[in-house]
């Protein structure tokens, strides 16, 4: 496992400031890592609402099981994340893990267990010790405080190789509200979501099954249109707390016209921690956005732009910064969705390689070339068929992510 | 790009006998390739009868549709295949050198071009110069024997590291028939079919029809039951050709008991030369087999057999020799398909590590490592839902695979 940050990772840090209701903490409970903290617990005023979404996996892990079954009364006043394990596929110690888990923080802050939201990361199948906490959440309770945030977006880290941090301030009603959002994942990461796990605070007032709506409908176009390896892993979970603290009246349609600035924030928010998940991706040294226009349905072009984004041989291509755009074709060809040989045509950058099924004859190897020598990598792709598109971002395919995953259990 | 003969490649090849009624030859075109050969003639002896199966990609290469087309004849008297170049994604070039190398092909033989089965297999988007043909099949054509066939197999090869020659003979109505098979691939391999050419001759009687019902039938658990990296070529390509030669009467009914034999040997030819293709994967260290038992359905075992094939992450736990079942806990899970968690099973080898949901209650560590040494790595989940059973075979992911795909344009 290298030390190295990633090439991609920010080069400087959002000042993220305190947002009223929140109040954290983060500890070394010693799961697996050492020398380094695994546990956070988010503290939330009383009245927070909660909305959430979740892995589609089949084999879910624990936590998100807890998590699902507690959106339905809406109300949380804490979220405690580990790191190091993901109590998934741990079978009934897994379920009595979580009820000890969140009977220890439901304790230490005085409330009821279905208030508590948590969430597990790291490896599959060990039984998590969840007797651990009993020793570091009184403590982490009593030490509570709104600062720093890049603390809380550590603690969650595992093979991350930069904290992922995200703010929006915004006009609500005439006042002002803030979004801060926190984020962890590098490997197994793919639609529908990921080893990935996403939470997104806000200080303003507005009802859980209008949270739930802004969530949902923002997904798709971002932490559902990333993809590092096409694995999809069993924790994957995104929720957002507003607290209410920014005052003025609670919201409770999702229409309100109020909302506008908001969605639009809390879009640009999630679309921002997203890619940082993909810039941090395993091994990662390009950034690779790819659009695809002129499919049957936006739902084609996702579908082609997937195909696209996971094909092993355009991700190694990339890596080796060779402008291989016969690859963009066959991933197109495998999709399995609408497409017709003779009406595509392929960008990088500004620069189009191929057109009505054929290279293109004003094609230029060494304007290819320099795009592919670019951090970021814009790759287009026209079907010529319709009127659907879609946007997805994706990295390269290097010799270190096989060192990461096949030298190290995750 | 290494030199180097894949780990898995076999200790010693089997002696491929001569084929009533095909002869072949070799050359060096200069396609691409300096200093090996990349053209195959195989010429066809009047009377040869032909079945064939393809890629399912949505972009085939011009060679594809060229044999799909000409199948409905069902004759064939000539084989011509090239490496170096896919032509694929090529156009109307691509159409026109298609037709170029059919009638050169014709000419030399004296038949017509719609007799000719080409295929090509190689980098994508490049013209073919189907020109340098003209220069060489004459040559070919006034030099063809029936020996030997690894020559055969050795000039359709691209990253491959060693030429793939399967041979078996069979009792067939009271006479003697023989079965010989070539094939190619390495990377971009995955169902269904992949930069896979696979040409299959026989010297038994019999009709186009049952050749390809056989091969059809036989495709699901071989060719389409692989995966390298889940890429799917343009190009794939499975030819079954019959020359008679054998006599004795022709057989044209598909339940013609006397086939018995025959569909046995042709179906285990099929899988050897699909088991050489993983196991000469690029960078492959491992082969694995991955059997999924106990699914609602046939087809929803394989779909998850292949998805456990084509996750990264278990592939290069494979490549790190570590016993991550977790990895397989969560790509059954996202693939998608009926699973219940708690009813789920693992194997690696004899070892069960995981059952009812959880870890083995007497898992060994040391057991399960012991398994992951092995080059060949037997992979069962059980999903405890039915009777569904699929096999599907697949390498690991090594930084081999990385260096071979980013570092060369195939």
């Amino acid at each position: 496992m290298s030390d190295a940050v990633s090439p991609l990772a920010p080069k400087s840090y959002p000042d993220v400031p305190a947002l009223g209701g929140v109040r954290f903490a983060t500890a070394s409970a010693g799961i697996k890592y050492k020398g380094r903290t695994d546990v956070l617990l988010m503290v939330l005023d009383e009245g927070t609402e909660v909305a959430g979404v979740f892995t589609k996996s089949r084999c879910p892990s624990a936590p998100v099981d807890w998590c699902r079954a507690n959106l339905a009364l809406g109300k949380a006043r804490a979220l405690m994340v580990n790191s190091g394990n993901a109590n998934a596929f741990t079978g009934k110690k897994g379920r009595e893990a979580v009820e000890l888990s969140a009977d220890i923080v439901a304790g230490a802050i005085g409330c009821r267990r279905e208030e508590i939201y948590l969430a597990s990361t790291g490896v599959i199948g060990e039984p998590l010790p969840a007797e651990k906490f009993a020793g570091v959440i009184d403590d982490l309770a009593a030490r509570v405080s709104g600062e720093p945030w890049s603390e809380a977006a550590k603690a969650i880290m595992t093979t991350d190789t930069f904290p992922k941090v995200a703010t929006r301030t915004v006009d609500l009603g005439g006042r002002k509200a803030t979004i801060n959002g926190i984020a962890k994942g590098a490997g197994m990461i793919a639609p529908d979501m990921a080893t990935m796990l996403s939470f997104i605070f806000t200080d303003a007032a507005i009802s859980a099954p209008v949270l739930q709506a802004m969530l949902s409908d923002r997904v798709e176009g971002s932490f559902n249109a990333i993809t590092v390896d096409s694995d999809t892993s069993t924790s994957d979970t995104v929720l957002l707390f507003a607290t209410g603290k920014a005052g003025g009246e609670r919201i409770s349609a999702a229409d309100d016209p109020r909302l506008a600035a908001f969605k639009d924030a809390l879009g640009e928010l999630m679309r921002e921690l997203a890619h940082w998940i993909v810039k941090d991706g395993e091994g990662a040294r390009k950034f690779v956005e790819i659009t695809v226009t002129g499919a049957e349905s936006d739902a084609s072009a996702k579908r082609i732009a997937l195909s696209i984004a996971n094909s092993p041989l355009v991700k190694t291509a990339i890596a080796g910064e060779d402008a291989n755009w016969g690859r963009i074709v066959m991933a197109v060809g495998k999709a399995g969705e609408p497409a017709d040989r003779d009406s595509l045509a392929i960008w990088f950058g500004d620069t189009r390689v191929a057109v009505d099924g054929e290279r293109d004859p004003d094609y230029s190897e060494d304007a290819a070339s320099a795009v592919m020598k670019q951090d970021e990598i814009p790759v287009r792709v026209d079907l010529g068929l319709g009127a659907g598109t879609a946007t997805v971002w994706t990295c390269d395919l290097t010799k270190e992510y096989v060192a990461i995953n096949g030298d190290y259990r995750s």
